[in-house]
């Protein structure tokens, strides 16, 4: 199975760290890539293509103008979409049911207002509470449970640098056989 | 148990939208409230106590200038710390110690860079993946994981609106004793 996010609407400026953020969402806790529409913004997929060269992937970073035939030719070949909206089924009523049927998914995140069509392409239209939310969260928690927690612990290819946890403190080492620069870690406590 | 959000170092203009965005995280997630650090920034503390105010709590919102001093009464009053970061441990390692806990809890959140005294603060660092990241995303997952995914459920109280969860299209009814009101909803099937 693999997983794209299509984040709906971008206006540059406006919406440039939520984005932005959605796309570091989308790496972190495991999505294959972020396919980003609306006004295009080279800066925010050159900002992600960065992040996944300094701390690995494989995550691919791609913008489509036209994200109806974009959605409309991913139906055609099997994948299915999950349009994240506080108006949607309640997350625990659909997760089985989309964690089951193995195939590839594309998840849609808008920005304000999303055309009645995405709800009508959606195969589940999926709340993550029916309160007033922000992409990001419900981006975060779907993932989080789609993927059963696991992609906490996803490993990372090609990374240039690596955090290990601390309980206080900074600790980020180089990897690629050169030993940890001490100059990147910080102990805080 | 009471959980509060401490957002630290808000910048007029550059963080309007995410901390925007922690907050109602945190309010639909299930916080009792929010407290804004860094800049003073009206417009966001009146925009999220009209989705209150519209959508139900309780749900507290406040400013801070000395987060500082907030913390360090907070913990003289048996509050513990939690601090999102990256750096921090794998939430599935502390998950369990935070919650069985029963103490009050002040969830920091930081932008940009975290003065190292909050590490230090702090009573646990909790890292959501050891992935740059997003500070929604992160929040949205600690508060999911602590409560166990009870918090989609909440029902809160005083709201003006309630969203009605539909496969298809959008349902927003009107309580306090009036009828639905049909230019509220919108079927986009």
């Amino acid at each position: 199975m693999t997983l794209m996010v299509l984040r709906l609407g971008h206006r540059v400026g406006r919406d440039a760290r939520i984005t932005t953020h959605v796309g570091l969402i989308a790496r972190a806790l495991g999505a294959d890539g972020v396919v980003m529409s609306g006004q295009r913004d080279e800066r925010i997929l050159e900002a992600l293509r960065k992040v996944t060269e300094t701390w690995g992937g494989p995550f691919d970073v791609s913008y489509e103008a036209d994200w109806l035939s974009f959605l409309r030719k991913a139906k055609e070949e099997g994948k299915m979409i999950v349009h994240l909206t506080a108006y949607g089924l309640p997350i625990d009523d659909v997760i089985a049911s989309i964690r089951s049927c193995a195939r590839d998914l594309i998840v849609v995140v808008g920005a304000e207002k999303v055309p009645g069509i995405v709800y009508r392409l959606a195969d589940w239209n999926v709340a993550i509470s029916s309160q007033p939310h922000s992409e990001c969260g419900s981006l975060a928690i779907f993932l989080d449970r789609l993927f059963e927690g696991k992609e906490l612990s996803k490993d990372f290819r090609d990374a240039k640098l690596r955090i290990i946890p601390m309980k206080r403190g900074k600790k980020v080492v180089r990897l690629k056989g050169l030993e940890p620069r001490k100059d990147l870690s910080k102990d805080t406590t």
